[in-house]
């Protein structure tokens, strides 16, 4: 559901149309909102998603991570040896960079992949989304431009439009985004505030930026004096390969790096970081201050336990496993069912796959059918904040398990054999 | 540490003054911040406090609540259960508008106070902190003005701030916000977008609005068509009295309420909420999931658990009992040693007591020698947005044992003996 919130997107058709909140005509506040409220709205997305979230519904929507390989018992130690040592500290407030120890345990995490970071340049964040939320928060003033992947993560879009922003989009392939675009709107005379990017297993698109993109990125927008924003959710979740440097590992000084433990332990616990230079940091720190006072400490606490033993390791191979499997059997399912001028990317990680249908076919007008077919994904549209994506969708492999992807995938399959038939027989 | 972040504040004089980021001159993204920025700095205050956390100082500062009242045994045993029995959804993101059991009880907590509330309307948030940072988000256009009290809680001044309202400021007394002086700056024409109030037990004033006061504030703001936020950590913290009314009970319609467990469980599981009507409530949630997502399930499904059982009560009734003891305890110890010229608020409830000395302290400037003197409070510079109160301080009772708090006071009041008559030998 979290996936779908939208701010600034206004595609006016099917059924990923805005309702102005139609509801609250009579809202004795209507003239009250800020100006940039005008782009929140409910879709009706929303409402298909609740009725999505039957058990019968194949739901390969939302992004959830499969948290069932924890072991509830090794988490209930991990809590209880939190609150019998450290309960004065648990249950209270903390600061607002974050529980020192867990700062350092992060940073050892970073440098799983590579990365190294020095604690003291870390902000704990309420999830990355709260980090996405900051950066917007001390950087962007209404009507800047930042540069962001077409398509591009939707808590992002939702994150950035807040604070009222215009979008440079960069197209992504199969090597992740084509940084020759981003160089022919500097050329243009584009002046981004900063550049965007979630450079593995991207969400929506699965695709993996290559070392030669990374290191054009890096160069272009070190000389450009452009920041680079790098937000790396999934980076642990490879599923065959060798990892790419981080981009913060290549230029600490013009990147800002965003982690979150919510794929790699759990979203329950709502930790995530940012790792920036000084002056962005203390910066990032007053704005979380100014919008919740702190994190909180019992959540800081558990996560730092957690990731001192060795079993985070031994889930973390459980869900790599758990989650190439899910691709295997999307990936199979998708080339046996879909039809055959239907393209999709081939993650190597993650969560998603996105798929991209013959023009004709309208994702968004769609979703209605499939839900009465038990079956839900994410419109394309959802990941562009100009209504592009109209014949994609993204599929999420994360959370169902195989036999339900296979059968997930077979329905909607179906759906769009049928809807191919009906359209060739309207214009054939 | 979190009750000095500084947003919008300019007094440039003495301790208090901005440092405008000095260490941060070499910035290379000294030309990117946003605007909203421009307030946001670190304090000198900030640097002292740090030094003040050194446990041989007494520091009336920090606003923390006694947590240690709340058995460590039975925290475990809620978070245990809850993790047996629903580990599943603890771990997993959640939607956001928080979960619907913990909305009922939240809901139950507020009929404690006599105001019935429809978990529908309510959206929980990271701390009562965070619902303030979703109101300025939803209703503050820069430039638009927003009624608050003088004092002020420092924290709404800090979320207020990011989103570049003006203030207007209503002053206090005993009975709490001067109603008529809002009701004279609506008919000079000044429209503020909404009103803010901490009724009970104010922090930092410690006064409590009366029930002549709460009807005129409702009668007035329904006339003008001005809501009011109502912001209520403190309610069920009475020592001794009947309590008033709240002023959601008393206006649904034109009345956002905002509530948190940090007083009453514990501030490390940041859970908070608002209550508001549909227009409002959905922005909110809109905003609320851009923000951060969701909010986290553990600390969620905990804090529904902890309400649940008959044991909320009884740490209740040891809360009261130890803040109402150590309340008379600096009560009296500042009859005894403060200056004969000072005055101070008489709490009948909460965490705080307001000192206001003669003109000629300075608050801000003292805070230094007060440290060195092992004691710390906040200046009341801090509380509002202008640079008004430097010859005030608010002193917290919450967390220092009874005989820290005479220790402390006793130490206050010889620094400002030694003042007073360094003052009286230089003008006389």
């Amino acid at each position: 559901m979290y996936a779908l919130t939208g701010f600034g997107r206004s595609r006016p058709s099917g059924l990923y149309h805005r309702s102005p909140m139609a509801e609250f005509d009579v809202d004795p506040y209507a003239g009250l909102y800020a100006r940039r409220t005008s782009g929140m709205s409910a879709s009706e997305v929303r409402a298909l998603f609740a009725v999505a979230a039957r058990p019968d519904v194949v739901s390969l929507a939302g992004g959830m991570p499969y948290v069932q390989t924890l072991s509830t018992e090794h988490v209930i130690e991990v809590v209880e040896s939190v609150l019998a040592e450290r309960s004065d500290v648990a249950l209270q407030y903390g600061g607002g960079q974050g529980w020192a120890a867990l700062r350092d345990r992060l940073a050892a995490l970073m440098a799983e992949e590579g990365t190294q970071a020095d604690p003291e340049d870390m902000v704990v964040t309420t999830g990355a989304q709260q980090a996405l939320d900051l950066i917007g928060k001390v950087l962007i003033d209404p009507g800047d431009l930042v540069a962001i992947e077409a398509p591009a993560y939707v808590g992002a879009l939702s994150a950035f439009s807040a604070y009222e922003p215009r979008f440079l989009q960069i197209e992504l392939d199969d090597e992740g985004m084509i940084v020759d675009r981003l160089e022919e709107a500097l050329v243009r005379g584009e002046r981004p505030k900063f550049v965007y990017t979630v450079p593995n297993f991207h969400n929506p698109a699965g695709v993996t930026m290559s070392r030669a993109r990374r290191e054009h990125l890096i160069s272009l927008c070190r000389e450009a004096r452009i920041p680079i924003v790098e937000d790396n959710p999934y980076g642990l979740l490879r599923f065959e390969g060798a990892p790419e440097p981080t981009l913060r590992s290549m230029d600490p000084q013009n990147v800002v790096y965003l982690g979150t433990v919510s794929k790699v332990f759990a979203p329950g616990v709502r930790v995530g970081w940012a790792i920036a230079e000084p002056g962005v940091l203390q910066r990032l720190v007053l704005a979380k201050e100014a919008s919740d006072l702190c994190g909180s400490n019992l959540n800081m606490l558990v996560t730092e336990r957690y990731f001192a033993g060795e079993f985070w390791r031994r889930n973390l191979d459980r869900l790599v496993d758990t989650y190439r499997r899910r691709r295997d059997v999307m990936l199979s399912a998708l080339a046996e069912r879909f039809p055959a001028d239907a393209r999709w990317t081939h993650p190597s990680g993650g969560f998603y796959v996105w798929v991209t249908l013959p023009e004709y076919f309208d994702t968004p007008s769609l979703l209605a059918a499939a839900v009465e077919r038990r079956v839900a994904y994410v419109p394309g549209t959802a990941f562009y904040p100009d209504g592009r994506g109209s014949n994609s969708m993204r599929l999420a492999f994360s959370y169902p398990t195989e036999d339900r992807i296979e059968e997930g995938i077979r329905r909607l399959g179906e759906l769009l054999a049928d809807e191919q038939e009906l359209y060739r027989s309207l214009s054939g």
